[in-house]
């Protein structure tokens, strides 16, 4: 594919020659001589100087490359697209497998890709252009939007009710029991039974393994857009809000509420029953115990400040040596009280 | 259904109308104006002014309200038992699914419900009524109790051992094999046989893509009545005692030990060969490092008792301006000292 | 088996009777009066003592024992090796599971033992002896080596390739979609196609419910000999290099770089764009933020070297007495200055 026809489909400025043939995509170290890169965190633009990639995708504030290059406002998005141009996924084969096993009451939207093994249970109802991937289990009286795409092993659970284009990786599970126990007087624990659901409003993806754990009574909902990343647990009755990144391994204990805009990095805790607001960023393995206002940035366990955070463990290294000075200081003022008969 | 009715059924003492008709039970801050709820936790109290809710389950402790209340000695376990009057679960189909694979030699209990795509290996035996949904894998020589219930992608591993009333959320891993390799001379590791099983005891459950391994010999056990949430690890060798509560992503690594009535908040995680007392209450991302007492009540990493734990984190919000206090007063006493011609 | 027999086999130096019978191996406390047993580990050297074990082996640099005992000088392999000598676990049923799916263009290896529902797609390339239990999916154009051992609910994703004698264990995936999402103007996030592959060498084995994902371009590569736990998570384009052991429930954000016989203990997680050197230790639940020097011990969050983390969480202990000690000190230091007149 030529330079001209990429910069003209990803609407880039094109800085070199129209005519250059690209091959196809790569990170910026494993480019070889016929490919195109992106560099969108400034951290690499060092390397753009080593890459052997063909030409690479900048933003507007990049410094000057002498390299062809593409010019975008948002130089991963515009890198995105050209992944596009180049991959082809292995179509999904159209029609339902003859192993699939669909109750006569569910309802299929038209044109479905259905794999082997797939069990839909009664009174599902799916969208149209369902691609349905083996081993995956619907249970009865799912409703799921359009262009739903459900890979191997995936899950939804009686009741739950998912909008359109949501995307479930290898073993999600979208509404297993809430982890709901009363605790008895001799000590044992009464199952309560979990009687809500899940709603995964629109574009919403889970990663592979993630669970989202039916509410109690009413509904554990994760809003428009919001992505969730592999083995993230969120459970029973939180609410997510819109455009949330939630990174791999989050967990979210019962009825959290988080705002919009939200990005938890890999690890994060929330305590359950508080609130995070929009906008609020968590750096990796940032335990969450009280409310946390819009706009944050939080770290640590329990959460502070992040500036703060990232403070004290710089002066963390220096604590035996602020301990031996504060027992150094202790002595040496005794004397010196003792010395001019201070008495307090 | 009349509250009157609904406050024998729950065994509590009715302040209010006989006749209220309740059409369902919810969450404080969503219930509408036909629906029961309740307050177990303190922090929700205020919440009780301005509820739409018909009608509150409070304990005999709650401030007055002059709302219609069932008044319990737990209410969070009367709330339990009100959901299940107004939800019913899908009924399982009763029988075997023609599309389930069964070993010849296996064994299963009277009036099972066994779905789509299961697949029971040889010499397996099950108990009576086992509720057993699709994609279900049962290993060769695995042995279960009476009302086993497994969501889809559960896999009970060979020659396993659970149980009365366990219950498996959807992709819970029952044996899979221990993390166990002998490192050679090499560097590489030697996979050693994990030749042990798992033992659930009665009334066990286990979370979604909880993952209880096999021990390498002997047993992997986890006692009657442990719940245990969803992503939760726990290592071979591993033996949980009774009544306890993980909560989910907790990890143990293998050989742990652990008590009675221990509850083991989010993400905490305990290094092997440790033990972990009767009672011990460990908070969120607690990281054990050393056997714990019983009865401890535990935070950090490595874990230290929950009030110092505390205490500590309030202190490092001053701990930027404990340093330059500290380094003032050096120079401060230095100068006395050289006043003073102090020489130590 | 005589013990004299098993000393052969073990290879180890037999101290004791060589007709002495053993009827299995079990860990040194529960060990009954016929069994063998093993110390690797000094910490267990005191149960010497009391163990019911007819024999036990030990390294050349164990204490004396007045049991019968094999010596080795490796007695953690050596145990490995007892441990097959008495288990034989289920034998795979030879063939093809009649109700197996599997694309007439994918090709299969000598004797392999493939069970029930089993999905194999278009193109895909199996080796030699493959045993691939229950319900695993293998997507179309994967290409995996010989000896192939997966799980039930394991998964392999297109175009992804395994090398010989690769495991998975149940639940594990290999090749879900990258968390790879670029943000647009209006806040929401635009997918990015994961063109990538994953790659794993020989011998890796992945542990239940493992996820390593594919890359955006180029690959997700986990090196020869790398033992990975459950629930672990590996990022897209991570590359994780040989004989690395990654325990339970790590996760390692994208793009992270791992070198050779590196261990990161459970819960440790990695932020993306790192490098960790070989031989680098990381104690459970470390957070590594930047790039760590080869042979490193590091622990806490963000990592630090882990004996200065240790002795300062000592140090933490004294924490609110060191506060009070500062605030008695700057009391005392003012008040000698005011005695003195000194106006710093």
């Amino acid at each position: 594919m030529k330079l001209g026809d990429i910069a003209r489909t990803l609407q880039c400025e094109l800085r070199g020659p129209e005519d250059l043939e690209i091959t196809g995509v790569a990170p910026i170290q494993e480019a070889v001589e016929t490919e195109l890169t992106f560099v969108a965190n400034p951290k690499y633009y060092p390397q753009l100087s080593s890459t052997r990639a063909a030409a690479v995708i900048l933003g507007k504030d990049a410094p000057p490359c002498d390299r062809p290059t593409l010019v975008s406002s948002n130089p991963y998005l515009a890198f995105a697209k050209a992944v596009e141009l180049f991959y082809r996924p292995p179509r999904p084969v159209p029609g339902i497998h003859p192993t699939a096993v669909i109750a006569d009451t569910a309802v299929i939207g038209e044109n479905p890709s259905i794999g082997a093994n797939v069990v839909i249970g009664d009174h599902v109802r799916i969208g149209a252009r369902a691609v349905i991937h083996p081993n995956v289990t619907i249970y009865p009286c799912a409703e799921i939007g359009d262009d739903f795409v459900a890979h191997s092993d995936a899950c939804v659970r009686e009741y739950c009710r998912l909008g359109d284009r949501v995307i479930l990786q290898n073993g999600a599970v979208v509404g297993a029991d809430g982890f709901g126990f009363a605790p008895q007087e001799d000590g044992s624990f009464y199952k309560i039974v979990q009687a809500g659901i899940v709603i995964l409003e629109d574009d919403v993806e889970l990663g592979a393994h993630a669970c989202v754990d039916r509410a109690t009574v009413g509904e554990t909902r994760i809003g428009r857009g919001t992505k969730i990343d592999n083995l993230v647990q969120i459970g029973h009755g939180s609410r997510v809000g819109e455009h949330n990144v939630l990174a791999a391994q989050v967990g979210l204990a019962g009825s959290t509420r988080v705002g919009n805009h939200v990005m938890l990095a890999g690890q994060v805790g929330a305590a359950g029953h508080l609130s995070i607001g929009d906008r609020v960023v968590a750096t990796a393995q940032t335990g969450i115990a009280r409310d946390v206002p819009e706009g944050a940035r939080i770290s640590g366990t329990p959460e502070m400040d992040s500036a703060l955070w990232k403070k004290n463990y710089i002066l963390m290294h220096e604590f035996p040596q602020l301990v031996k000075t504060i027992k150094r200081l202790e002595k040496e003022v005794a004397r010196l009280r003792e010395r001019l008969g201070d008495e307090g």
